[in-house]
């Protein structure tokens, strides 16, 4: 038995229809119909708090997202568990649609006109073009690697930073502490697509944020812990930083009368920049229930200790 | 003698050194140095009115822009008289970008979570992808085919139009009046990179807005006098517009009362899509000068008749 489940009762419904057809000789069912004590795949976000407790034949779990912060922050959750995460699954995309926004909006002075607009100002900034653009991705994982791979396709100077070294053509790969700072110094865009463990959970802190040029722009697409807000809305209003684009907050949704929602110098959005696409993702789940039991590898599995 | 001309006395003497590296047996001069009767080349933009009349040898002119539409209205200037503008140079990846720009934030739903912003809601939109927007490109000519070749890369279904027919692959190119109306009827985005001629000047008017579907958007980087602005503003105020990117006005600098100003669906910015590169421009316009001498054909020559 392979139990679907999200908060959403309609999603649910659209996740069973497209498991059903592709997987007809398997039982898949929602919480509702479910007999815990016999369910030995899960397919989930968002699962009611001590749920996993009760679910003794679990055999595997997948995240229906590529993040798994919150998953393994839970009490209940087996210290055993395979939990494997969903790779890309038309996410890079959206987040290379994200990011670029942002980067293009930057290069383009989008930011500086609207400002200029909201006082009546006609006035001509001196054009930029994507090759006078440094930006920084952290993160050059599924995700963060489509970016910066696409950012240079569009001509900008791209610098990317991961824990293990990689070698990604037209991108000036780093990693580890000094090449973080080597990153900072000279990105005009930083764009965070890392996810929230225990080592990168407050990267983005005062002094790393500081260490960025003089009017560089944050875009935060990775996990609202990564940042410290507070510092981050102290480097706008002292002019160090220009703007922000923000779409994961530390806490979600951002409380209505939070500070950033009123800041002239940030766009947010609500934790949208990626989102799962239900049908890559069933097809992956799909492809991965089959190598399971067929005893071959499977892709995804998230390493515990790392926490990613 | 070649005349280098504009309003700007530092870009003339940025143009100066240009034209005299490139081109060092011939002499170029700026207004205070020219003697006007000898002039035999003229290189501009933003001419004093009269000027052109004090130029009795002149051959031929060659504009510092992609439009002429402000040059062919002068009352100075020969019938008779070459006039050549710019082909692209650069123009076409900065238009590129400043229509991406747009199309992106609408695709995205930015310009909707900037207004959600204003009040602090944090409410997640239906994604959409590229393949969800149609964009109507409106001009197929130097730029306006870059634009929509590069938006049909990114993945949108693009339409094109222009008065005669063409054959653009992954673009459906249309022409003529009935091409305009099947272009207009399912554009969610309308993307105008027109130039301002007799025929073209005031196309966007209500009717042919209001022929836009509900919710569109229109990003005007063409001529101001192509579009109706009050026209435009009624129908974003009564809501069968969703939002609209503008370059360019009726009047230029937009008076600082001017309603668009205000709107909060309207981003404007100061004429500035798609700037005059120096370094390509100069090599556009020397490699003129060298095949006029030769005696053999030149492109960029606008046909007085159509108006561009
Ligand atoms: N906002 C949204 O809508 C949205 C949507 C999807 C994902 N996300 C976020 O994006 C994150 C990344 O997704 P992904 O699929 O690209 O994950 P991934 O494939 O696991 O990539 C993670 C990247 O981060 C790097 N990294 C992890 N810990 C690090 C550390 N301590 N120092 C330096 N680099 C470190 C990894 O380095 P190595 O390559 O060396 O392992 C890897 O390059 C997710 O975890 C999630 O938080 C957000
Ligand atoms: N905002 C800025 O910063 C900026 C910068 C550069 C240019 N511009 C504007 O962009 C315009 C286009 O530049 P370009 O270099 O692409 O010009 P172009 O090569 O001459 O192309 C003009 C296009 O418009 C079409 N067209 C002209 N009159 C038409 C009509 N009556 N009906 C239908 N289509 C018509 C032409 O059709 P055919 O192909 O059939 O001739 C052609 O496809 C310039 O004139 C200028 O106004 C603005």
């Amino acid at each position: 038995m392979i139990l679907v489940h999200t908060p959403n009762p309609k999603e649910v419904a659209a996740y069973l229809e497209l498991f059903r057809a592709a997987m007809p000789e398997r039982q898949f069912v929602d919480l509702e119909h479910a007999e815990l004590s016999a369910i030995r795949h899960l397919v989930t976000w968002g699962l009611p708090d001590g749920l996993l407790a009760e679910m003794p034949s679990l055999e595997a779990l997948f995240a229906l997202g590529a993040g798994v912060d919150k998953l393994l922050a839970r009490p209940d959750l087996p210290a055993d568990l395979p939990v494997y995460r969903l790779l890309d699954g038309g996410m890079a995309a959206q987040m290379t649609e994200y990011i670029r926004y942002g980067v293009l909006g930057y290069q383009r002075n989008m930011d500086l006109y609207r400002r200029q607009q909201a006082t009546g100002q006609w006035r001509m900034l001196a054009p930029r073009l994507p090759s006078d653009i440094r930006v920084g991705v952290l993160g050059l994982g599924e995700i963060g690697a489509a970016v910066a791979r696409s950012l240079a396709a569009d001509g900008y100077q791209v610098s990317g930073w991961s824990r293990s070294p990689k070698d990604i053509r037209a991108i000036r790969c780093l990693h580890g502490e000094s090449g973080l700072t080597q990153l900072l110094v000279d990105s005009q865009v930083l764009a965070c697509v890392l996810p929230s463990t225990p080592d990168t959970r407050g990267l983005l802190n005062r002094q790393r944020l500081e260490t960025l040029p003089q009017g560089a722009m944050l875009i935060n697409a990775g996990r609202g812990d990564l940042l410290d807000q507070d510092a981050l809305l102290a480097l706008l209003d002292n002019g160090h930083l220009r703007c922000a684009q923000l779409d994961v907050f530390t806490e979600e949704p951002l409380p209505a009368d939070h500070p950033l929602w009123r800041h002239p110098a940030v766009a947010i959005t609500p934790h949208v920049a990626a989102i799962t696409l239900r049908q890559p993702s069933v097809e992956q789940i799909v492809r991965r229930l089959r190598q399971l039991a067929a005893g071959q590898a499977v892709d995804g599995l998230v390493e515990r200790a790392q926490g990613y």
